[in-house]
């Protein structure tokens, strides 16, 4: 392994302080505790939007905080939940009397963590929502499609919520709201590499030469297809295939298409990639009102895409053209 | 060599189709030239600045078009400066009769296709200033400093360039400014594995196992210093003991400081330099007007870090503090 790290048990603690100070007029951290929050919160008179999840992955979840997005994060250790009484500190700073959204990624850790934080904040007298993130195809049957993993809308996700949360929008219709953008996404990513855990060196999985896996998870969770690998063109029509039946995604549909890189993939494969998706939706009537190309939720450095389709309606758009202003998402 | 491409002669076309796709609403391509403007090019009134050079270090330059940023740029085959055809093409869309200034970066290859492109130019009647940015100080002597390579200051020039054009600046005071952004920035970078091109799978250097070089170049050139692999807070003092030293930073300067990852280095390592950044330059009374932390020129999936120092004064700071909108850069 070759990575730029000081004492393997503090990399969590000083990403949280760097991250903090390239960013001190935008956000703050929280008494020694692995949560961010915007400078302002919370804000008067505006529910709190919660986010959160394993470190590893960022710019998810820590730079997702700012005007327009999440109010405040808890981050966990390296591929592993954030504690609850991180995700407590979170809740707190975010609350303003308005209550509180949680949004975050389904995983048994997370759901099992955010959970006993809701119940410690509902004791303490807040009113807490919680809706989960399951956009990865491949981990769960259509039909049981709560189950499946949350991955490459998150940040999508984070945006729609924070916007209608700074637009003043209530409780109910705001979680009525995030509940409608989750269940209109869906994602699929292939990889071509695995990456090394910088606490250990050691890699989460195998992937022998000249072979890519669909489907394979965040963390090394087995995928559901190995294949030799295809070319940028098949890789997108194989994914896309998957994706636009599961939705279904239908003619005359609006949709965010969203191109992800993993960790190492080159910004030239993911616009290849971006390419074809322009094509594709074309050819199936389906029209894009906007296109999202980067690194927005990452395996450390695997190699490897997924592709985001993110279905709107008309309120979904007014949210999602709002001004955000994250050090990890920015919209003008 | 694990890359998700199509024909290997194809890859520049196809990213630049991908690129304008995903940003149709602010990009286009001119015709059928390696070229992207702004949507709105030429625009009247004012100079325009175009930027240009090889491809395979996105987002530079290509991601770097759009207001507050630059007016149009011409992108190169794979490591190879775009061609004075397609320079031409470029300055011809961002002529609005103020003039044209070209930035780019100081490569022996770049610097006689801009040169040819800009003759042609100027008899066809288009006024022409050139500015080469050279903030890599480990490619010459700090008395022969116009020699050295422009490496990871380029989008903070770009975004001064842009921004001060935006505002209706004249040409010559806007060259002037533009030479003092470059004379006030310095680079140093460290990489810990080589990349491969995507047209031959072929790395373009080693690097053993354990061992980290500084100074290497964005092609592979030969470093300064080759060690075993330091700690992130080693690598950081290392590296800004030569940086402060060579302008010299002194006690009162603000500086943009900025981390940039040149391809597969994880934003925790990044976030790592920059805790590291932070307490250093306050140790030496130097204060950080601002932080920037990112992928802001990449060789493909290079492993490794550099670190740049722009010094700023209220001029420079008010034009880096504007609004800029590039597919590649924004800020708010």
């Amino acid at each position: 392994m070759k990575k730029l790290i000081n004492n393997p048990k503090d990399i969590v603690d000083e990403t949280i302080n760097g991250f903090v100070f390239a960013n001190k007029d935008k956000i703050k951290r929280v008494g020694d505790f692995t949560v961010v929050a915007r400078i302002d919160a919370p804000v008067k008179g505006q529910v709190g939007i919660v986010i959160g999840g394993g470190a590893g992955h960022e710019p998810l979840f820590l730079e997702y905080v700012g005007k327009g997005m999440a109010m405040s994060e808890a981050h966990g250790q390296i591929f592993t939940s954030p504690s609850s009484t991180n995700i407590l500190e979170a809740i707190k700073i975010a609350d303003s009397g308005k209550g509180v959204i949680l949004l975050y990624c389904n995983y048994t850790g997370d759901i099992m963590n955010f959970n006993m934080a809701q119940e410690l904040a509902e004791n303490e007298g807040i009113k807490i929502g919680t809706v989960r993130i399951h956009d990865d195809i491949s981990s769960a049957t259509r039909e049981n499609r709560e189950d499946r993993r949350g991955t490459t809308a998150t940040h999508i996700m984070i945006k729609l919520a924070g916007s209608a949360a700074d637009s003043g929008m209530e409780f109910e219709p705001l979680k009525a709201l995030m509940e409608r953008a989750v269940e209109n996404s869906r994602s699929l990513g292939v990889s071509l590499s695995a990456c090394t855990l910088p606490e250990t060196g050691m890699a989460t999985f195998t992937l022998e030469e000249g072979k890519m896996e669909f489907g394979m998870g965040l963390h090394g969770e087995a995928g559901i297809k190995k294949v030799d690998i295809m070319t940028a063109d098949e890789t997108t029509v194989t994914i896309l295939d998957l994706i636009v039946a599961d939705l279904p995604y239908k003619k005359e549909d609006e949709v965010i298409a969203l191109v992800n890189g993993y960790g190492s993939t080159t910004r030239m494969e993911m616009f290849l990639i971006m390419r074809k998706i322009h094509s594709y939706l074309a050819d199936n009537g389906i029209s894009i009102y906007s296109s999202e190309v980067g690194e927005f939720c990452t395996s450390q450095e695997m190699a490897g895409i997924s592709i985001t389709l993110i279905k709107l309606d008309n309120e979904l758009k007014k949210y999602y053209d709002m001004q955000a202003d994250s050090p990890g998402y920015k919209r003008l």
